[in-house]
């Protein structure tokens, strides 16, 4: 007799993953450096990971969930700005215009979110923020943001982190936006959250301490400033990465010019029923010279349609590999 | 019969601190903050401590240790660039006229550095710093310089980090320059050690990535840069703060600013014989509005002297307290 094997053992670290190339490589990465008989090992305090945010982490359509939150803010304010009607982008966001937000570039949102929350403290920020997660919905589930966390990636982060690695995010989201929920919707602290920033300066407001943020930008962490933001932030080279889009493709470079043992991949967005299919020809998370070059050195390309059986935690579990 | 008690007693976790209010301080605040049934407890997520690098953790006489490799190099490199003989800070820095290099600030460190080390990759530059770190003597202890550590504060560190500590170095110094030691020598990653630094750039180096330190300033991390770059790279507010300067000053304010339990500690340079004796008139380290915010806040200040049984892990025990 026969017995069916679901991937869903109890021994399974990544349940919501199907049985497949990509589970293959990532579980046979782990335990390589792992294995300190063998001579890919790396000892723990090298074993640095790193993920991209929007797309890789959690969803980024119908926008990078950060312009939401932006344009919510923008409205919340123009009241007070009635000169924001006739300047771009503040023009551009309260047109609503689908078509002309979706040009939005991450260097276009990180300066709204500076522009238009420059002289707030960032504690004062932070309570932006977390009131906008705790009340705004998605529009197409009709849920906190938070919730559109892939499933399998957070298996993936303690699977990763229960065998000794440090995960980091490097995103191209702003750093003081991400910090906000990061440590509760991944479990990985404000501290291992590398992103874009505004400038910021120490003032003394009412005999007390504080950083207020300043308008222009510090740093964008994106594209080619995702390795230097790994070389700022971390000061050592990643053995594992985990992008979406060609602006993760420096930051999978980078990590696979290191010495030993690497672990390389894309998320490949090709689920249009649970999640959203794009690729070549997107806005938001384009993904063409990167699934090239990923399928020429044999990256891991993760197919959301066949390697994920479940995209989000607040879905039933789909059929096991 | 009364049975001396010494402070080296197998259970003592700071064997190299005299009994006293300092050490006292110290056990009291992590006491308070890791007892889960007190007021004062903070969980270990938030328990981030901070310290400043020269003068707090290795010394910093009779030069700061970043000048005297900048001095090296230069002098390795003027064949080079006869032009520098003209040119400060590389005159200044040639001339090796001690009251001059005296006057040199971190900011003309930085420049140093990132003037002459321009073009270099952050890998090369790497190997530098350890060849230097590997044959370069102090000239007053005939010693490496990591030898120049202090014994008390790799206790101090161990015994936070015992403690659900996470231990960072937030210092003046280059963030390039100190990452290559700080691992072996404090048990303190790169990715927990904030520093000024340079600009970078990812550069394609015959067909391999590469970060390149550019000319440049991007960030100083003294002063009021202290509490910007703990926004920067950790996100959270300290629970304590270690210092010895008033570049340390804001750091301490800041951390000093925080709701809960928090404990701010200067090292008090007042040891000529073992150390070196300098606070208020220094030009290197100068301790003086600090000191004076220090006494009236009730800071623990910490006498090299009085405090301290062993400076350097390579003297012989003092007396016990």
């Amino acid at each position: 007799m026969t017995v069916a094997c679901d991937s869903a053992t109890p021994s399974d670290p990544l349940p919501s993953w199907n049985d497949g190339a990509a589970k293959t490589n990532i579980i046979n990465f782990v335990q390589q450096v792992t294995d300190s008989t063998r001579a890919e090992f790396i000892p723990a305090n090298e074993r640095i990971a790193v993920f991209d945010n929007d797309g890789t982490l959690w969803a980024e359509q119908p926008m990078y969930f950060q312009l939401a939150f932006a344009i919510d803010r923008v409205r919340a304010l123009s009241a007070e700005h009635p000169e924001w009607s006739d300047q771009d982008p503040f023009r551009t966001i309260l047109s609503g215009d689908s078509d002309a937000l979706g040009g939005l570039t991450v260097h276009d949102l990180v300066e709204i979110i500076t522009l238009t929350h420059s002289g707030m403290t960032t504690a004062e920020f932070t309570t932006v923020v977390a009131e906008w997660l705790a009340t705004a919905q998605h529009p197409r589930f009709d849920r906190p943001y938070t919730e559109l966390a892939y499933q399998p990636m957070l298996e993936l982060l303690d699977y990763l982190r229960a065998n000794g690695f440090k995960t980091f995010i490097v995103s191209g989201g702003g750093i003081d936006f991400m910090r906000v929920f990061v440590e509760e919707v991944y479990g990985i602290p404000p501290e291992q959250t590398v992103g874009s920033m505004g400038k910021l300066a120490f003032e003394m407001r009412d005999g007390r301490p504080a950083l207020v943020k300043q308008p222009g930008i510090d740093f964008i962490d994106d594209k080619e400033g995702k390795p230097v933001g790994i070389a700022r932030f971390i000061g050592r080279r990643p053995i594992a990465a985990f992008g979406n889009s060609d602006g993760d493709l420096a930051m999978l470079q980078y990590t696979a010019s290191g010495p030993g043992a690497q672990l390389m991949v894309y998320i490949h967005h090709d689920d249009a029923e649970r999640e959203w299919a794009y690729d070549r020809a997107s806005h938001i998370g384009r993904l063409d010279a990167g699934l090239d070059e990923a399928r020429e050195r044999g990256w891991t390309v993760v197919s959301i349609k066949n390697d994920w059986n479940r995209v989000f935690g607040f879905e039933d579990r789909g059929q096991g590999g």
